[in-house]
């Protein structure tokens, strides 16, 4: 059983105007909500968390007790404390799969992961976006065609400001003359990451049926394969083979060299 | 004309104890200056800073002038602030290039660039360390041999937690039985990031030869190619193909989406 | 259940000298035949196949059923026939896994598969070997403690010459003074391969407890995922979204480009 | 000085019919040296080579003299002798460039080069094709926009079988609908490897600015650093470090394993 967290900011579901109206029309639980139930499966336990909840939604109990964590965010990334983000980046760190949708590309604990600016080129005019499937034998791909259609689209675009060891698993065309890496695998420490980039707020995006197989086989994908353990500097302070090197300080205390200092 | 700056933490430099005589020592103007001597060339312009200096010896009119940035830090590494790694991490995306020496794998700006905790095993016993030359086509390796020697060491060994796109051009075999991926490059966004482990404050290993030749070289790699400019995303208005597609929502106004709540 | 097929140039298990009595002695069924016992379990079919068999042991109803191929040469690669490294290297392609063993670095087919020259240092004084794990969260790791002492080996060495994008899930310390990257993990098309060190021909590595467990573990990762197919070149003839620009030569027949000159 | 050849297979260019009247059109010296000329400059040493000429345009005297090698091919790659591409492959191992242009990607020495496939989906309908910068800061990209226009040009898409580690320096989207990886480098042992998707036989896509730009980086890019040399294993008899493990096969004379059986 994969313990499964959707963390959704949940802000325009919660919009007063037109724009609350059209997204409250897609996906009247929100997003974390919709998402909840077209991923249901008997491996699954899937719990949703939001930013309006204490502790943002991800109190130690369920942060801890989360084997993957899937993060929907856009307009709120600055509400998120830094110190959840600390937290969020040490249980990634120590093996917990994040996978990371849409607008999520500028979310605190993405950019965290990733360490570039994650910055990218941006189109709001409903355009076609076709995902190309870009290595058929990646898990993440099982049972996605060789390409498939987003009808109208937000654009992302080319350049992604990304590492490289991204291992690309989906590559997006837009009508509108982009390209994008819409699919793109990483490693950090014990820790498996996905981001993916359909997925936006007035489009019922979530609604395809590809988009939702891909999510879901990232989720089992990104399933922790070790117990999640802090990773720590480990001092070794026996060698495993024999020294033979005197050392010219073996009558130094060095130990406030390894100590910070206050 | 490369404008670099050696920034130092200054710590057991002004150790009133043994250590401290030990390191004045060996860098009686500390690791920073004594690197500055060591590294200067005519293609050069090298400052230095440390901890104990205003604005923690990187005020803007210093780091918006510097092209390679090394990083020397151990002890300290938590009183570094938070605002300047911000300020260094953004000058690194857009393009400075950034040296981390030694212990500056635990470094908040290493640990930011990297994503990963940077973790590894370590050992003071003064052991010897061999380095070996990985890829000899490198420009970092420009003048070095196949491997050579660092007589006493502190050992860091592996697993060593960086992300897998390190280019790695050293690795070291110490005498205790570890090997360690010693010198790895990396590309973050525009800049380039070289970590380099050999270096420790009670060994002389910043008077080995081939370790300042690797350290002056990886200044001469990491020096932006194009003007250093803060990474942005973008909106593209206007598509630079055509849009046939017809926008459902194009009588909504969704600008709303893309602005951060307050 | 997945198809292995252990190939063996079986040659020195042949030799009527001194070297043939020690290999018996570790391997009286040939290292073929002890690796076969070995790793004998419930979901594995296990063959072997010998240069000296028939089609050197890989004839089509062999090769085309086996799902992971396990490859051990050193004195013999130049007798395998190049066609039958085609036929190989195709089914590699389509998805095949490949396990490549110690002097199988400098086989026909692994140097087909990496491009490179698969060059390395190497000495045979029975030196010790530590194998660290440098990625615990790799399937092929699961089970491996961080370090383990193989007392007796040939030393294989940096510079190692195989692409960047291996991943690293083992590396070796040597006594003598070298290290190596001993276990590392490609993609390659569809299929996956895995080389892996250890395991001279006469000391009686392939005895080694974790050893065994790392090609075992090797195997299961490496089994394909998708059906096996030839890789091939296709030619979308209607696009997938209409072409507005006109075709300047749409009046003339361009076939015979796409024709290979006789 | 960098001393380039242009290789082409020059067929099309002598079609006495339709196809040849339009290459001849476009390129009345053939591509090789319609490239020669557009790519002059101080720096350059131009020679071109073409498939009719004796030993196939490169015998010992041109190859190893050559530090970067231009390779256009479509319709005649079975025509180029194995052993000729033995011989490129193993001057490109020790150090020399290889830039190949677009139906390259099926060539011998291509596909030997990189160990796959090399294959892709492909559609001539003169559609158009926008390239993407992808990373701006890759000295091939010097110069060039975040993207521009071919007019007309021969699709090609992804799935592109290339191995994980190519440096992505463009991408290319095309109106019917595909993306592609168009300008990928890699390295290769000490060699250097550019692959450039843009140019058709009869399209004038070398007449771009922007392509013979890249084209130009790219071969400064690729030029050796360091001395060719053919990649070996090494034998180091004699450990850097002291081995004291005992030799329990000391007195046994091992050196016919290493021996090539005849």
């Amino acid at each position: 059983m994969i313990n499964v967290t959707i963390w959704n900011e949940n802000v325009h579901e919660q919009d007063t105007g037109k724009i609350g109206d059209i997204m409250r029309g897609i996906y009247p639980d929100g997003i974390h909500g919709y998402l909840k139930n077209a991923l249901a499966a008997d491996d699954l336990f899937i719990r949703t968390a939001t930013l309006d909840m204490p502790e943002q939604g991800l109190p130690d109990d369920v942060l801890n007790t989360t084997d993957v964590l899937l993060w929907w965010g856009h307009a709120a990334h600055a509400k998120v404390d830094d110190a959840l983000v600390d937290r969020i980046q040490e249980r990634v760190r120590g093996g917990m799969g994040l996978i990371v949708l849409h607008s999520g590309h500028m979310s605190k604990i993405f950019r965290r992961m990733m360490g570039t600016s994650c910055c990218l080129l941006w189109r709001e005019v409903a355009e076609k976006e076709r995902v190309w499937c870009i290595d058929p034998s990646h898990p993440i791909a099982k049972g996605i065609p060789s390409s498939f259609v987003i009808p109208h689209t937000e654009m992302y675009g080319e350049r992604f400001d990304i590492p490289q060891d991204g291992h690309i698993v989906f590559m997006s065309w837009y009508e509108g003359g982009n390209v994008f890496r819409s699919g793109v695998a990483f490693q950090r420490d014990m820790g498996k990451i996905f981001y993916f980039a359909p997925g936006h707020e007035t489009f019922p995006i979530y609604h395809e049926e590809y988009v939702q197989k891909i999510i879901a086989n990232a989720i089992r994908w990104a399933a922790p394969v070790c117990e999640i353990a802090t990773r720590k500097c480990l001092h070794e302070v026996d060698s495993t083979e024999k020294v033979y090197s005197e050392n010219p300080l073996a009558n130094i205390d060095t130990s406030s060299l390894h100590k910070a200092v206050e």
